[in-house]
């Protein structure tokens, strides 16, 4: 969603300010903007549409002198995308600066008030309200006013302050949206993630829900909502810088779909000892496993996917009852939940607003929770109980590939410890779903080799208007996932359907011609998504089929075949996505879209 | 699906096979035929498309006599919608003719071994298998051919089939897919439901699973499978048969839209004594109820939808936890259930192939089965433990109005029922829940006077790709059923969305102009649905809400909306439903699709 940074220093900070702005550009945005405070008062420069017309507009910031500064990239919510209602916002007699990350709630209750006064408002942002009641509350102790604001409104923010009276320094306070701080020898930083802070330093602060920082020169100094001091510990980041560019590939999700293999054995291999899994990052022993009850999962987008996926394997390889549900949903629906209940939540960013509000329920309730995540030391790392790591390294693309295929192996290899522990698989079992899960990374591979032909047909569907994809069981899961590569990246209406539901009323959109992409790579449910199959087939579908190696009798039915290799009908879905990915991109490809970035999208969702 | 008549008697045949035929349209078909036994030999007419065809080619039967025959409306599975795939299917020597409904899965087995036997095929029917299959067996005696064609099969299968040889009589049987029988004073008759009985009689058998008729002009002798005689009694139905016309209405989708308000009360009234409720057909003591460890709610399509909208009632007002399943993916999932759970059924035919299926299941495993049906005596009626019936009257439009409003009408009441039993409600909250639930026929009245406001909107968008729905818990049901009517009968690909998840993906979807349906009647969460609702408007999209009298805030947002009486949050999706009808209704009116029948679509589906 949308990104923050600032910054004090000893360098210009319109070009710093940019830079960072760059790095935070896959998070989604419509509208970017800088403020910085000249020597003499603050200027601001916003645009609608790419950093690129912001960079023309300031001659790459050199329009802009001063060496302290706040910058914002919007993604809209309250009030279009255009120039008026990006950020940075004033207050009426622009002393006072602000840019926003989240959600003021009781925004028109404020603003309402605010006009009472006699305050006037420019723009139809809840951000604008942040910035006059500031004003309203400043009599000239910066840190006095913003926690007067802290308890003033409802909602979720991350916020960078420049106060025109007091350069010296940079503010940011948040809660519930994701902020960092970082010093280095030219001065300190903040932004909305780690990524735009790498260049500068790898030792970050990572703000705490209602904490302020206040960023000067030679220092950060960080305070509780009563305005009390706080002591803080950097966190050192690891990881490869390289990570972050493109490497040779056309774009970041080609480049992360082909990190697959390596994904997945690197968040597997660490977890295989002596023929066993061994999950260091789990504190949980045998009898805390046994007690289980049933295995809640919740998350958002192709992470729920991949909890649609577990589901099934929880169930069926672990025998533990299983849920999954939406975030969003799940935190509104007073959901039954027992003390002995596990739940599990799924996260790339760590930050998702929604899985982490989900989580916190959870840990009200007083259940165990586990996390998957990729960010190391996000919030919701940091929150759960326990937390397992996905080692995908950064993940640029909005569009997750990846991330989502290294989330699998975390449930497989939580699905196999749990089952062992209950007694419900033996060693040789366990064996033999190692055997198959270490064969993945080059099965991967060999389905990546496969992207010619795949480009080739999809170039056929650039024009489609609606595409439709079916599965049985995981299949459907898999489904699920395809959809909404496709939907995100080309804008083509596609829908994942349980195979034998869609005759519930969906085949009525099927005409001659329409794609349907019915995967079928487990065994027991084949003759039936075959049956399946040829129903949509009488009614003019052309049909992609995904299925094992083997299965050349649905030649017989589908128009289009891709293989893939043999492995255990629970991994399935790791293969299965592999030629759904590259066809959802290069039908983007094909229609020209903007791959990495597409439209209304963000990356890190981290608004309700 | 497909539907078979047969008939027997005194009056000529092929007439009486039209119009039998003619009264099961509405199960869905694509093409039709009729065979007639002329004194000589059997003859066969068929035709694609519509019946009319079938009727203009045979001069409305009078150029086939005869006074035996059998006819059938195929809606293809195996095959494309043709006149060699269309029934009846003849042996090669024409000497035995067949109606199929259902699937054989083995049929290519079958096939290849009597291709082996020197047997050729014309058409690509698994039902031609059948033909020769008895053909094959058929050593004079009709009964012994059948029995063994019975043991031979596998899948789910109607038949209806004539014997050259034997032309005094019409021999009928079934495995999982509906077949009724019924003797009137000029003969005898089979059709695939009771509607197409009840101008000749109105006392039927139900021809069991694996059971065999044998029907002649004088009475009906049955059979099992190794050909010894069964004795049967007859049900007596006592619908009334002009609930089968149009009354007057441009469609039956209207006029069962506008029969919602009877249907509603005569759902609830007989189960409202004394401000209690009191479900006379459920078995179950206060402590069954309390027993009660989870509910697994199974159901297809629409009847799905009251079951997603349930299961935030059952947890909520009666917290017993609750799952719900589409019937396709829970009987092959292998689910974990308990003794002590229920499993609830739903279903308007209560033929529906995978749910009755998942009844079998449940039954299997020893685990109580409630089922909500609408057809009295139909197979899930009879199998399952308890049965809830809605007291819809037969509903004809493929797209279900009326039955869904009674379905969540029997939700309703069985979730006060167990909150009242299980001790989370008392007297007082009964009483209130049902001032609420009397409310409902004349608010619905009052929602379904609004349709020429309705009907000027709905036609702005009979040219649209594409159209969301929106909303959170109960809505979030809500538009999955707004939704799946606008698709079935309009064509148009629309979708609806947990209002949190959609900018996990499909939000970029959202262009200038498409048309969002916000449905945002539940008070906790409407702060909610609006901000994502500004999400959409901020990117361009046209926002029908659908919410509760005064909350006229959300006119700021929204550029059109609709207004529902009060009524406890749990009962919103009975009114809010009633515009969204409406409005799929009206588009597909503009758009001149044929609203009652739809392409593709089968009213009743009973193959999986």
């Amino acid at each position: 969603m949308c990104g923050i940074v600032g910054y004090i220093g000893t360098e210009q900070a319109a070009p710093v300010l940019l830079d960072g702005l760059e790095k935070l550009e896959y998070r989604g945005y419509d509208s970017a903007g800088i403020a910085v405070y000249d020597g003499n008062q603050i200027e601001i420069k916003k645009s609608k549409g790419r950093l690129k017309v912001l960079e023309e507009l300031t001659h790459d910031g050199s329009t802009m002198p001063g060496v302290v500064g706040i910058g914002h990239t919007r993604w809209a919510t309250h009030g279009e995308p255009n120039e008026v209602n990006a950020h940075p916002q004033f207050n009426k007699d622009r002393t006072i600066a602000v840019v926003h990350n989240g959600i003021i709630e009781n925004y028109q209750k404020i603003k309402d008030k605010l006009t009472a006064k006699g305050y006037t408002f420019i723009s139809e942002t809840d951000t604008e309200t942040v910035a006059q009641l500031l004003d309203y509350y400043y009599e000239g102790n910066p840190l006095e006013a913003i926690t007067k604001v802290m308890n003033r409104v409802e909602g979720s923010y991350a916020l960078g302050i420049l106060f025109a009276d007091h350069p010296d320094r940079v503010y940011a306070v948040r809660k519930d949206s994701p902020l960092v701080a970082g010093f280095a020898d030219d001065g300190s930083y903040i932004a909305s993630d780690v990524t735009a802070l790498l260049k500068h330093t790898r030792d970050v602060y990572y703000i705490d829900n209602q904490e302020v920082a206040c960023l000067k020169r030679d220092g950060i100094t960080f305070f509780n909502i009563d305005g009390e001091p706080v002591e803080k510990q950097s966190k050192h980041i690891d990881w490869d810088s390289n990570a972050a560019e493109k490497g040779g590939y056309a774009h970041f999700m080609l480049k992360e779909m082909y990190e697959q293999p390596k994904t997945v054995k690197n968040t597997l291999s660490p977890r295989i000892r002596k023929g066993h899994v061994v999950i260091d990052d789990l504190h949980m022993s045998d009898d805390d496993i046994k007690a289980i009850g049933r295995i809640h999962i919740v998350a958002c987008g192709s992470a729920y996917h991949t909890g649609v996926t577990a589901r099934y394997v929880y169930e069926q390889m672990a025998r533990i009852p299983t849920d999954v549900d939406v975030a969003s949903e799940f935190r509104y629906r007073d959901p039954i939940i027992n003390k002995n209940d596990l739940v599990v939540i799924v996260s790339q960013s760590g930050e998702t607003a929604d899985t982490l509000a989900a989580l916190r329920l959870a840990k009200e309730k007083g259940i165990r929770t586990l996390a998957i995540v990729n960010v190391v030391g996000s919030t919701i790392a940091r929150e759960a109980d326990e937390v397992m790591y996905t080692w995908a390294g950064p993940e640029i693309a909005v569009a997750t590939t990846k991330a989502y295929s290294a989330q699998l192996i975390c449930h497989y290899l939580i699905a196999i410890k749990f089952a062992k522990a209950r007694g419900e698989i033996d060693d040789a079992k366990e064996k033999a779903y190692i055997d198959d899960l270490e064969k993945l990374p080059d099965q991967i591979e060999l389905l990546l080799h496969d992207k010619e032909r795949i480009q080739k047909f999809a170039n056929r569907y650039i024009a489609a208007k609606n595409i439709f994809f079916i599965g049985r069981g995981i299949d459907y899961a898999t489904s699920l996932e395809g959809s909404l590569k496709l939907k995100e990246i080309s804008y083509i209406h596609s829908e994942a359907y349980p195979a034998g539901e869609l005759k519930h009323g969906t085949i009525s959109l099927i005409e001659d011609g329409t794609l349907v992409a019915a995967v079928a790579t487990q065994d027991d449910l084949y003759p039936k998504t075959v049956s399946n199959i040829v129903e949509v087939k009488t009614r003019g579908a052309f049909v992609l089929a995904v299925t094992n190696e083997g299965n050349t009798s649905i030649e017989e039915n589908a128009d289009y075949v891709i293989y893939i290799p043999q492995t255990n009908h629970f991994f399935a879905n790791s293969l299965a996505i592999i030629p759904l990915q590259l066809f959802a991109y290069y039908v983007a490809v094909g229609k020209g879209c903007d791959v990495d970035k597409p439209r209304n999208l963000a990356k890190s969702v981290t608004v309700e």
